[in-house]
């Protein structure tokens, strides 16, 4: 693609979040993604054929967040499970600061409005938290017998879950206190027990970093 | 309200809610709920101005589900954990199995598509949890600087992501093995030490009886 192409099609992106995390997938139209910005909506259609083509390209956008987080946060860390901290604090972050985020969690949870083409967000997440609570295991710091892919699924649901009850107003937590009061409810289960004082001390740690 | 009408507003609630079950708020438009069924658009209209107050009516509906699964289901239980557990396991099971359940948790998630007047079904839920868990703590079965608030918000946010992804046929893991999963990964955070061992031996007999 040409730069310009290119550029033009980041714009269309990030236009598209803004308006399918305040709309949601079907209360979205077209002409609202272009309306009041610097895009023609010719330039909208050839790029995406249609409004189902901009959901699935918005989506992918952040497909593979959580394998790029630790690619990037993993230099800080010898040990996997404070990585896995540090990285479910920034999706807290980004869940509450930016929308490609935001909006490919809203997408993601309204999957079956968008259609069986729609790109399954969350398996890629789960896998990529799944994936670093087996190297944990290796590393001797989470117990031999905790079910990794149980506790990848429970701490995605609760974090999209989450998500919405921040964004429609019904409650007043906000990610960052969510995210860290759920690895304090869950640790004391996964780590093996001669680890897991130092562990809760990380957390701390990070918890102050806001 | 007479019996007869009290009768078709029951018949005209379930068939509204197996529509919006399937389709969500966006998706559901009033005439499909009559379709096919043995309700008239008119007493559809007679008992429900708009959309808007049919979606609400069933998510009120199961607005007061756990604080009645809990009165339901007391006379069972001496201890306040274990009846928690046995809770969820019904909840999980409803929102498997019972549309009313599967409906009103779908409309909730889609409160701000719906309008500022839709209920929050979720705060009901989690109030009630919040107020067990206070329970167990008098009973001293759950650690006296638990965070009850937070716990509660975690199962109930992890219930409404997880049944998501099972609605849209993302995972194969059923809502019974992750309420299960679920609380043997935060009783033991949760849970006095000495009590531990009781509480996941109940664990374990709930799991049994599916």
């Amino acid at each position: 693609m040409q730069e310009r192409a290119s550029q033009t099609r980041r714009l269309i992106l990030e236009a598209a979040a803004q308006t399918f995390e305040t709309h949601g997938y079907q209360g979205t139209r077209l002409q609202d993604v272009v309306a009041g910005r610097a895009v023609s909506k010719g330039a909208l259609y050839f790029h995406f054929a249609s409004k189902e083509e901009l959901a699935a390209a918005v989506i992918n956008e952040q497909h593979d967040l959580l394998a790029e987080l630790a690619v990037m946060l993993r230099p800080r860390h010898s040990r996997t499970v404070p990585l896995l901290i540090e990285m479910s604090r920034r999706i807290g972050d980004l869940l509450r600061d930016d929308s490609m985020t935001r909006a490919s969690t809203r997408l993601a949870c309204e999957r079956d409005q968008i259609g069986p083409a729609a790109p399954v967000l969350f398996d890629a997440w789960i896998d990529t938290v799944e994936r670093l609570l087996e190297e944990a295991k290796a590393q001797g710091d989470v117990l031999p017998d905790a079910d990794s892919r149980m506790v990848a699924e429970l701490i995605i649901a609760a974090l999209a879950g989450m998500q919405r009850r921040t964004r429609t107003g019904e409650t007043s937590l906000d990610l960052h206190t969510f995210v860290m009061g759920m690895w304090r409810m869950i640790l004391p289960g996964l780590a093996v027990p001669e680890r897991r004082a130092e562990i809760l001390d990380h957390l701390d740690a990070v918890d102050k970093v806001s």
